[in-house]
């Protein structure tokens, strides 16, 4: 059975969505929302706080907070799996894997995932039969038997290492920015070499911040788009100057 | 030009911000990292001196220095504006005003800004001299008037909004792409027409959710990237398929 704290958060997430907080609004304040729903102060300060958490509303200037969105954020699972997402948005998804292969770390790499060996895979993406994305991911050896025995147009790797090995992805560290398409990238995602590319660069660990894996992520442009929402009081995003 | 220690302070930020050395873990001493950059160790030292005042890496133990990383000091106002982000990572930074003229909003700007005449400003920005970054800046009527008063050089708009007129830009929504390169883009940051530009789209609103300005930001790929953190917890990202 849900929480109390999660009944008014669902509550107030359904208001939200449906207009009755619009974008640039104040939420109620905690006093009002107790009163409103006859519960402690501590119980609604739990239900907003999950409400926050999902970006949905700012954090707390003076006795109130701003609602920011009527989108309902992405879950982490579903930003890290490109099938769940495409699945989530009516999307028809497809998935292939090119090239596989073992093979020692690189230097940058054993650092990065703690691991001699790694796996290697080259996987294509499409989007309503269209490629959109070329990923490029290494494995830390300790999953690789796992990600082998995955038929190669698995959809959904991040479900089925969950439901085989009961993987959980929980942190990542991504970072993004346009590259020009190299001869591979151009083939794979029928684009003329040198043509704009969105990549997404991430690095993937379990709730112990134990490195699983990292990736190369190559987006077609104009097939998809990054969105972040930050405040004052939260900032998760930061920019870099590349070297 | 940057200096030989920024270049090294660049690479060994970005490698603690990816993975490559894992919260937790030992840098490599001064003597290991002068020998992998063939520079002096004075060099190095300067180079991670940089990376000690950002708190990435902490103070020595013994011959090593411990990865704090991760720990974002870029506040709000550091990643909204680009000089003060510059300036603060010791980077030489230019701006000029190439074009600004008011108008009646579109139909999207009037939504977004909720006014019906807006200033459009152009701005190109440098560092180290060099064009990296192409600004088209859409402000709400009421701060065009400020706007207007500012030196077409004027490196921090943020800062001088704020010095002037009070104004504090509290919450961000930013959506991130590649794109190529335009005809006015080409030009403008000296890149051939149809190259990468990452792009960043945003809309900034005040503390009471007032919308401020819509932004299209276009760097020169191979300059800037932008990074995030998330977890299960607390996902500010998300993905957009682009219509």
């Amino acid at each position: 059975m849900a929480a109390r704290y999660e009944h008014i958060a669902a509550e107030l997430r359904d208001e939200i969505l449906t207009g009755v907080h619009p974008v640039g609004s104040q939420l109620p304040s905690e006093a009002e929302l107790a009163a409103r729903y006859s519960a402690a102060r501590g119980t609604v300060r739990q239900a907003v706080a999950v409400l926050a958490a999902e970006g949905l509303v700012g954090s707390r200037q003076g006795a109130r907070r701003i609602v920011l969105g009527g989108e309902r954020s992405q879950s982490f699972a579903e930003l890290h799996s490109f099938a769940q997402w495409a699945r989530s948005k009516g999307h028809a998804v497809g998935g292939e894997v090119l090239g596989q292969r073992r093979r020692r770390a690189g230097p940058a790499e054993s650092v990065r995932l703690g691991t001699a060996e790694v796996l290697e895979v080259l996987r294509l993406r499409t989007l309503e039969g269209e490629p959109v994305l070329l990923e490029r991911t290494v494995y830390a050896s300790w999953i690789a038997p796992a990600v082998e025995e995955l038929p190669p147009d698995c959809e959904s790797v991040t479900q089925a290492l969950y439901d085989r090995v009961g993987l959980v992805f929980a942190y990542g560290e991504h970072l993004i920015d346009a590259v020009a398409a190299g001869t591979e990238d151009a083939r794979l995602l029928g684009v003329r070499r040198g043509s704009p590319l969105l990549r997404q660069r991430r690095i993937t660990t379990t709730q112990e911040g134990r490195p699983v894996e990292w990736s190369d992520d190559r987006y077609r442009a104009g097939s998809v788009a990054f969105s972040i929402r930050n405040s004052i009081g939260a900032n998760p995003l930061t920019r870099l100057a590349l070297p």
